[in-house]
């Protein structure tokens, strides 16, 4: 008999949460040095996304932010850390840390749909369709969070895994149980990652008991969970909450309104942390006739979301595939967002999104990890499988205008993520008044895959070579909101040689 | 302006080879305990394809090996290495390795195509397709092999890193410079990776001065490399020669008969290291049409190769995508083997290889990297995107017969390279008479995205996870022939922590 890694030990309930304000002292390849203020400036190569079409890369700027995390300044026309000091009011006193030659700061990867219940099933069960791994996988793991000591223990290692990976917000979707949810908000907050966070509700169409007794109670455990999240973070800084119909396959008309009305409510009522959607649209052909079987007289499957009030700028819908000219028109003037999962579309071979499509309707896309039916939760992958399923339709249809560019994909790895979680006024670039979420991530390592060796034609090169080649181990340090949560220095993981 | 690191540095020159024979002591999570012999039994987990349809795993077994590296007995009715050792004449006083319980041993993996000059291009360049991406990238980077010296410089940093990803055999394109090719054979050799070698036949077709003076240059300069590696390795033991045309647009109709000729001399030459053919083949519908321009007359590209004598069991033809009925009828008629390149092949939109056709057709297939037009010289990542590939092909098709079961691509990744590098006799699993080329594998550990953590349901959801959540950290020992060459725990590289 097969005997894993005992639980306790494998998803690290006695691990201690890294601190919210660690001190930069001692890490390796980075110079720091500490003054009196928290203000800090950081000085380097600093590379975020400017539009769809532009990656900016500043060879050498600085970077500064207050004391709560916001970025006061970028500012390219300085030759150091402390000329930028010395230049911007309120930084005399600045903390400073000057990058490595290979070193570059990156905005917070966005995953803009992740199943935080499926976490242990990952890179398994990809032998049939959606319908068969729901059935053979899903439905029993996401049930068994009825055991909310079983969220405790995945969710605690799946935020640090997710953070490590640079993953500095997260849209998840949870299980039907509102306790395991509320776990799984404390978590994010605990570990200091931003996330918009719900209660999945499902009547109907699942199987293994992964259903709720009624529409009555799935209605009251959401508010329960929207009440929760308030609770622990009012102002909405890092968790947010949002309400999960599963799919319009899942929710009967009744619990449909229902939720429209919560949605409705929430949104209306005197807040700083407003409620968002997050749902699954258009996944395979069978969805969505079963969607229509169950919602009969709709158009499409848009109009009925939007029927029930679920469609606005802060709806978030996975997947997005089989959509008809309909649905895409009604979703550009709802403005809602796209999570576009191609690694899990392509496991279980759902089709392909049509990404190009949706951008020229300008309807707001991010990327998405989609775990477990993707089978990693890097955003980097989510790229490279973004670009893969954008040139799986160019042979498709022989049209080399379906490729994404490689500015693109930035673009919908942070910017594009940040749009559809409706956090673009906060976060995904390194804009004037948002937070510091971001990376600092080195590509001169040498104990990693990422082979910069100086034949490279300039600084793009070491961003491609990160995307394409790179994982976790180039992710020195992770900050949200200004704050060091997360990344191998922190951990103490060896390094190799940065060379300088 | 950028400042990658230098040459020196980035290529590992100061970098000492790893022993041929290195000391198992010390290392980390494996109990070993030395005896006068130099006999080895392993006991642990061993996984290997017993067919395409079968991946078999012994749960506790033990595998012997001996002084050569060969493997004398697999025995899964022992309950621990003293007990194999008892048990198996001449095994006395064999050094005994265990592994721990999430280690496993698995044949060392087979890229069947790997150009070695492209390795700094990599992840760089995908922006059009095959034509833009040889004359913008691969042509001007493999014309400056003329200078040998950067050879030597990449060829090191590349064979250490093939191998700590666990690529025991590699069947490498070099560039059309003989001197580089041969410190490309010296590498190997020097470093203990089994290869196939030869110096890339180019005429006409190429750009950046990147062809040969003439036919006749061409030929003596692929036979001085043939001569090489047969001086340096005369056993073939490790080293073996192969002819390259790049493919039949880039070799003119004298040049390819003489190609035919000098094979055809070599093959029939008495000599333990047989020379093999490695080419490429219907790559891309231009490629194709170029090929029929230059060579008039053929039914098929098949047609063409085979009439100058080039098809064979020795003969390994990269891509393959755009085949006709008459090509896999000539291909399975000649035995020759095919290495898929999914990853390349959609990086340049080159198109879908037919994996289950080819497989039907009982034509041999093994997986290729081809870097640098794929990003990844992982064999797992060219598990992943073969997976990927037959799926898109069922999504293309509708029919769920294209997708490639997980038995079929752990198969196609060893046992099916080593048939495409007809080396299927010495290596690709663990049949006893082979040699031992092998990976020790640890899915336990903590600094990897492997999130093993007992609910798996059995064995081989630790290799699925391996195969499509791990890297490089979790081999943590490459044997080939019996030699210990790479795996960070000869690197010394932070392991974490493998729970017993």
């Amino acid at each position: 008999m097969f005997r894993g890694r005992t639980r306790r030990e494998s998803v690290g309930d006695a691990a201690s949460p890294p601190p919210y304000t660690a001190s930069e002292a001692g890490a390796p390849g980075i110079e720091t040095k500490k003054k009196k203020s928290t203000r800090k400036v950081f000085f380097g190569r600093i590379i975020h996304s400017k539009s769809l079409k532009e990656v900016e890369i500043l060879h050498r700027a600085s970077l500064g932010i207050d004391d709560k995390g916001t970025i006061l300044f970028v500012d390219s026309s300085v030759a150091s850390a402390a000329e930028a000091c010395a230049k911007h009011a309120g930084f005399a006193h600045a903390e400073t840390v000057t990058l490595g030659p290979m070193q570059f700061l990156f905005p917070g990867l966005i995953d803009t749909h992740m199943h935080a219940p499926q976490y242990p099933n990952m890179a398994l069960g990809m032998e049939g369709d959606l319908k068969e791994w729901c059935e053979n996988w899903t439905d029993p793991m996401e049930a068994s969070y009825a055991d909310t000591a079983k969220a405790h223990r995945v969710y605690r290692e799946m935020v640090q895994r997710e953070l490590e990976n640079g993953s500095t917000t997260v849209a998840y979707n949870s299980s039907i149980h509102p306790d395991a949810t509320n776990v799984l908000a404390d978590t994010c907050l605990e570990f200091g990652q931003r996330a918009v966070i719900g209660k999945l509700c499902i009547l109907v169409g699942s199987t293994h008991g992964n259903w709720e007794a009624s529409a009555a109670q799935s209605l009251a455990d959401e508010a329960k969970v929207v009440r929760h999240i308030r609770q622990i973070d009012p102002a909405g800084e890092l968790v947010m909450p949002c309400i999960q119909p599963r799919a319009g396959s899942y929710v009967p008309p009744e619990l449909m309104a229902g939720l429209g009305e919560l949605y409705s409510r929430e949104s209306n009522s005197d807040t700083n942390n407003p409620v968002r959607v997050q749902a699954h649209m258009c996944e395979t052909p069978l969805e969505v006739a079963n969607m229509h079987a169950l919602h009969t007289g709709f158009e499409s499957y848009a109009d009925m979301y939007d029927h029930y009030g679920l469609f606005g700028p802060r709806t978030i819908l996975a997947h997005c595939i089989h959509l008809t000219e309909r649905d895409m028109q009604v979703m550009a003037a709802r403005k809602v967002g796209v999570a576009h999962n191609a690694n899990s579309n392509t496991c279980l071979t759902d089709g392909w999104c049509r990404v190009r499509e949706l951008l020229d309707h300008g309807i707001k896309v991010g990327l998405g990890t989609d775990c477990s039916a993707g089978y990693s939760i890097s955003i980097l992958n989510s790229m490279r499988q973004a670009s893969n399923v954008s040139r799986h339709l160019t042979i498709h249809t022989g049209d080399p205008g379906w490729k994404l560019g490689f500015d693109e994909l930035v673009y919908l790895a942070t910017m594009g993520g940040a749009e559809v979680c409706a956090l673009d006024h906060k976060v995904g670039n390194f804009g004037v008044g948002k937070a510091f979420d971001a990376l600092l991530v080195d590509v001169g390592l040498d104990d990693d895959n990422i082979n910069t060796n100086g034949f490279e034609h300039d600084d793009m090169a070491l961003l491609k070579k990160w995307v394409f080649m790179g994982d976790d181990r180039s992710i020195r340090k992770v900050f949200v909101g200004g704050r060091l949560v997360a990344g191998k220095d922190l951990k103490g993981v060896t390094k190799g040689v940065s060379t300088p």
